[in-house]
């Protein structure tokens, strides 16, 4: 038995263990995830998140983001967890506070800004890319829309009644595995200020979350699309408030992310 | 803000945090609890167990006991929760392994015994001192009947079909709130084998659980009392099996425990 150290962070209620390997000794298989992250058994989380400076030669990256969900899956990026990772390595000093750095994503590179923002708490801001809109299943009519947005992961947002009144838990999965590989799904309305939209998301492969950085993006995007929003959107999520901003270079997407706790967990020797 | 080390472990699935504040200097308020317990924001726990050794004068206990419910209530008991903490406090040299020792609790004294069973897993032994049933609301007949056991917390033991087909969640609340103060409740059914039951328990101010201690013992007592299993029960439960002891001098459960992480996590410095 071995001893490792992570980190248990939330963004916006989405929590991650984050383990920092900086010289890439300590993998996360699926089956270590998936017991790290069981909520009775394990520390409980919804994903591991483990940064090493493995980095693609040219890059110009500091870390790599690698992450799996507790379903044991790999995803490609999430905005949430990537504001837990970035502030547990600028506290480690892996990264700086205050500048941008680049991360590493399977999504590709990604700018971010780390600031302190009081005890355990930071503000994170990350360049999520640009989006792409899929127009072939477009629809958008009155208080209702359909539309596929790639973030680096894929999403489907459905624009319609309050996701108060949605059933999350039926629609979720079923919408989920409507195309190859999977998707996310975002239920959003507009409102309730101008520039705002609410929502709630069924993540890939861990199903409802109280917050989603990615689905919050895209929820903005496709909202924009349309020309019900402007071009910085307050996301409000069950787990908190998020801010879009969409420009020429990409999306920004700026939350909090909070320190929980730092854990010491046996697991066995790797081979 | 300070730093308070806790162990996360678990009885059966029944996940605790464990703070071992022996000198008393750190309590656990219901507003820490729900802090600490909430599994998006906080660490995550079925409840969280203090440790001190101010004991009661003349009982021989060498620490004392008390449990908050991740919803901040105080518990009086917990079989899987006193496997836990007597696991957290032999590793810590704060009692032996391998002796009985006294534990103080609100519901009483309890013998515990402790023995290495494993990395990070002990097999615990709890003298649960003795059931008080409760003829008033009783009722048996064929495969159904209905029981009040006190196990120094309230429990209602339901014998009917098998509990994978009963709906839990519904009557479970209703069932806790039909008596001032509320009740733990069993569902429980007869089998597989000889002299062992399979039961889910809704714990009083948790929901349902994947095992609870007393609840074992309860359901054991209550099918021992009926006549339909031996003084020696296994009790089949989601998270695992526990052995329940009925004896003259009172009720013995034993079970497994296992250490799942050590976690610092900053709070508030007290007033």
């Amino acid at each position: 038995m071995t001893t490792i150290r992570l980190t248990k962070l939330h963004g916006l209620g989405n929590d991650f263990l984050v383990l920092l390997d900086p010289d890439g000794d300590r993998p996360i298989t699926a089956g270590l995830a998936r017991a790290l992250c069981d909520r009775h058994l394990g520390v409980g989380a919804d994903g591991v998140i483990r940064a090493t400076r493995a980095v693609p030669e040219g890059s110009g990256a500091r870390i790599t983001f690698e992450l799996r969900n507790a379903d044991g899956s790999e995803a490609e990026m999430s905005g949430n967890g990537m504001r837990c990772l970035a502030q547990a390595a600028a506290e480690a000093g892996l990264v700086p506070f205050d500048e941008v750095f680049v991360v590493s994503t399977p999504a590709g590179a990604r700018g971010v800004t780390v600031r302190r923002d009081g005890p355990g708490r930071a503000w994170v801001g990350v360049d999520m890319g640009r989006a792409r809109l899929d127009g072939d299943a477009e629809r958008c009519n009155a208080g209702h829309g359909l539309l596929r947005v790639d973030m680096g992961n894929p999403h489907l947002v459905v624009l319609g009644p309050d996701p108060a009144t949605v059933a999350v838990g039926e629609l979720g999965p079923e919408l989920e595995r409507s195309v190859p590989g999977g998707q996310n799904v975002e239920f959003v309305t507009l409102g309730p200020g101008p520039d705002e939209v609410t929502i709630r998301v069924w993540e890939r492969g861990v199903g409802e979350t109280l917050a989603c950085g990615t689905g919050a993006a895209a929820a903005a995007v496709a909202l924009h699309h349309w020309g019900r929003v402007g071009s910085k959107v307050t996301v409000h999520q069950p787990g908190g408030d998020a801010l879009v901003e969409i420009g020429e270079g990409g999306v920004v997407l700026s939350g909090p992310s909070m320190l929980i706790a730092r854990c010491d967990v046996e697991v066995p020797v790797l081979p």
